[in-house]
């Protein structure tokens, strides 16, 4: 009798939208961390506080490698680049003498990447461009679905933080937009950020290089060029957010020395700040990564992190 | 008696949010046009219905000069560029004598826009850059609070096509995301764009300068560089959508060629699509504009324009 009092309550309650008291960052530690971002969305909310911002102004950055999934052993974009490489080997016979190529198709990481930024760049150029738009968004949903990550078997998908995804939630919840702003390249998270993340295709700021519109076949496409068109790090990220959002962030999160300058950018505006250094305790189980040198400096500490296990969290509207 | 209970049923339906039969384009003629744009609308919107288009998916992209607002006799911001470089004068002496700012500032435009691109360049980057974002936006929204269009005398602001404002408003109510697309400046259209059109700052896509992340007198500050960014005009308009949206329009909304390429990319995507070419009958009253070469293989046709003048028309939520 008891029990169908309560579910016809909590039914009631369910269909007339009414709040009620239920933990909405079940997965965090119950630390400072967790009670100042809940202070900090409740004043914020609250019509009438000192603090309050209106609902359009209620923007929220995510750093992606690192702070919204895992960044260890490497980023995922460059399981990605590995595997393009191999698939397109077969028609690249002049890769197996070729660097930085030759030593990645033998699986010599280390040598291939010993040529820095330019041979990285090379690799990424012969895996992300030549292409259209749309075939590279296919490209990248074929390789998400059945990707996995070295050490877990998981699909990278699912190395995700439980904790971020239920803050992503609670702060659209909220009334926030939740946007991405990573180094990672705009096209290689716009397929699956929706899905995974909630986070729409025009809420990704990232890396990217330059198209080209034409038409083939009658048809009008964007072909991919192999050109560097914008740099989503370091002190790219306020000028990525200031040109894709064209608003300060009130809250932004990230986890490592390239997110400082968004950081600082989101600290500088007027009104009530916060500025989130997420801190992975244990990155992957047997991978700990080193804390970022001013992590000290930075004012507040993650505790734990547990990868995804229950995806139904993520059950709700879509984009805020 | 009869009133009152007219008006009595009025307000229960007002308060009951159910849809009445209420023209949602007043300002339109009864045309093909018309009925072309309520036709699309009720079928992408109709669940069920084979041309069913999700909410996320209802992307509008228009152009802004000559669609949104007047272009006539010259471009608005070639107007904030005239009273920029006035203002600015007194600090630069030797713009008495060097071109294209001395024939300008004579008050003899042609002159002074002999040069073409390049001197129209000097005259952007000599106006446009040397400040920070913020300050930018400061003097773009202290200049359009009172600049009025030299022939009618009424603000800009005001010099927008109520039509156009009744369909924006009409597809946001019907769960459309409304972007602007117009190869002026970006940060000279954010201000305004939201007070006037309803359009929030992340859903205007335009024209750039670079920008340089530093930290001023200890504030993070985004200054921008006398070099151009991007140019969202005629094949970079489906490159600007690509890159902010990252979504095909499923309509688009444009006056001349250089909104061609936009046309034909929103046309070129999967599922329903309207693309819609607004031809100016009567763009100011004495000034008719030429209509754009290859009008006729457009579809439709707007009938009718005229200014604003209930801008109460606008009530109502400003993005979606």
């Amino acid at each position: 009798m008891r029990r169908s009092i309560t579910k016809f309550l909590f039914v009631v309650l369910a269909l007339t939208g009414v709040a009620y008291a239920v933990d909405p960052l079940p997965s965090w530690n119950d630390t400072a961390s967790k009670k100042a971002i809940v202070a900090f969305v409740e004043k914020v909310t609250t019509e009438g506080s000192p603090d309050f911002v209106p609902v359009p102004e209620r923007i929220a950055t995510f750093d992606n490698d690192g702070t919204l999934w895992c960044e260890q052993p490497l980023p995922v974009q460059l399981y990605f680049v590995l595997d393009r490489v191999k698939a397109l080997a077969p028609q690249h016979s002049e890769w197996k003498t070729q660097e930085p190529f030759a030593s990645l198709l033998r699986g010599d990481l280390k040598t291939a990447l010993a040529g820095g930024e330019r041979a990285a760049l090379e690799l990424v150029m012969a895996t992300h461009t030549g292409m259209t738009t749309v075939e590279f968004e296919q490209i990248v949903k074929d390789w998400i679905a059945t990707a996995r990550h070295p050490k877990t078997s998981k699909l990278f998908t699912d190395m995700t933080y439980e904790p971020m995804l239920e803050l992503l939630a609670y702060l659209r919840a909220n009334g926030f937009k939740t946007y991405i702003v990573s180094g990672g390249g705009i096209e290689f998270m716009r397929p699956w950020a929706e899905r995974v993340y909630g986070v729409p295709p025009e809420q990704v700021v990232g890396s990217s290089v330059k198209t080209k519109f034409e038409m083939r076949d009658g048809k009008p496409v964007l072909v991919r060029l192999p050109e560097v068109n914008f740099v989503d790090d370091n002190d790219g990220k306020p000028v990525g957010i200031n040109q894709h959002i064209g608003r300060r962030p009130i809250m932004a999160f990230g986890n490592s020395t390239g997110d400082l300058p968004m950081l600082q950018y989101t600290q500088g505006g007027s009104g009530a700040r916060l500025r989130f250094w997420c801190c992975t305790m244990m990155q992957l189980a047997n991978t700990p990564m080193a804390l970022p040198r001013d992590c000290q400096a930075s004012n507040l500490v993650l505790s734990r992190r547990r990868f995804t296990t229950r995806r139904s969290r993520m059950a709700g509207p879509w984009s805020a």
